[in-house]
């Protein structure tokens, strides 16, 4: 199994009236998670992209157990449970604060798609050769 | 079954580099939904707010069908499918582009809360009263 | 002189800590409030770029004067004083509140840019044609 | 004259179409650099809030110069250059990208306000004193 941690400090602009970060800002949060978990990888999404590769996120569920505040520094430990197949690639996300709680879990569904064509395509092997080492 | 729909237009602001809106915003339109359906049962957020009582969102997901570009108008058909009953509410999307295509769908589960105590309370008897008309 | 105007209902995800509207999002008002602008003189910004010319912002200032507020139904009144020449057009906004209210006023200087090329262009015709009507 | 550094790596959520940072995604830039500012002086911006002050901002200007790109490690350079005295402090800001280019430049003038009575309040001692080590 693949993962990887990222910490995050909340952003005044990030927070809502209610006084917790707004319920849509962990999908940026879960996307800085995977950004950092393919540099992890030696993998780069802004290499992935130039090379005529997107990643549009297909699925995403969120359960918000606790809230986040302005100024929290946030860890975010992202996972790859198993190893893909075929077109997708499924993330796991559990967000923390400095005392430790969980504040939510996450899991998105990435598809990897041709810019050129706009269909589905089976997983880079330039990535799936990095993904290898944490399989075996 | 309660149901309505509102309109929304895609701001620049609100597209990424793919070209796309970024996925994270939709967690927005949704909660534009909620507002303007709670309007349309003349149920004021801003006054639910202002009589102590907050309304965070416990769980998100979303599908994603097709993506939504900038400029485009979106309609958002926005459901509570069945009567909610204790302390939660749950509101189905469906969103739409002008060829009726559907981009995607979700579906939140918002709890109310008493801001002093911070603890869940019941369905405020003014919104359950606005809500019966649609449920018999 | 061009004058024109646009309404925008605040958002909760555009609300900060503060119980006001994050300073940030006035930039994406003026967007929006360009955009219309735009649509009203029959030039849609979307076809612009469609026809490989961009128009990033050189220069934006606000002065801000009172909070806008959740739910609040803005008014944002947008002028291009002086008819543009060169590369470059100006943008100024009165944003107000339903009480009539000034709550800030911004002014954005944007260019035209040949994207093939990534250098700035003197304004399209078809714009400039669309600007005569307004300043003779 | 004080001055601090803070670094930024730009989010997916943070570009547009164009491929370039949305514009009106410096503001939250410029209030992180503000944060960390302070931290660097020893002040927490949370805990001036916590003690019933808040600073809303009066005045933005950002004049851009450069794009700034998907995953650029951005460096911020935060000035405030003269000692502030009365009711307001001023920061400017410099934005570079790894290449040591100039992105852009802004500066905000913030006003402290009294939460309870809504109005402008002089400095606070603790960020005079705090200041002082800086300007003598």
């Amino acid at each position: 199994m693949f993962q990887s941690e990222v910490q995050i400090r909340v952003r005044y602009s990030e927070t809502d009236q209610m006084g917790y970060v707004y319920y849509g800002n962990f999908a940026a949060y879960y996307e800085v998670a995977r950004t950092e978990a393919f540099r992890q990888m030696q993998i780069s999404y802004k290499e992935i992209e130039s090379e005529g590769i997107i990643m549009p996120v297909l699925e995403m569920r969120t359960k918000y157990i606790r809230p986040a505040r302005y100024d929290d520094l946030l860890k975010i430990i992202v996972q790859v449970k198993t190893k893909p197949q075929g077109t997708r690639i499924t993330f796991h996300y559990e967000v923390f604060n400095e005392a430790q709680e969980l504040l939510n879990v996450g899991e998105t569904t990435l598809v990897f798609v041709d810019v050129k064509s706009g269909r589905p395509i089976a997983l880079p092997p330039i990535i799936l050769s990095k993904l290898d080492s944490f399989y075996n």
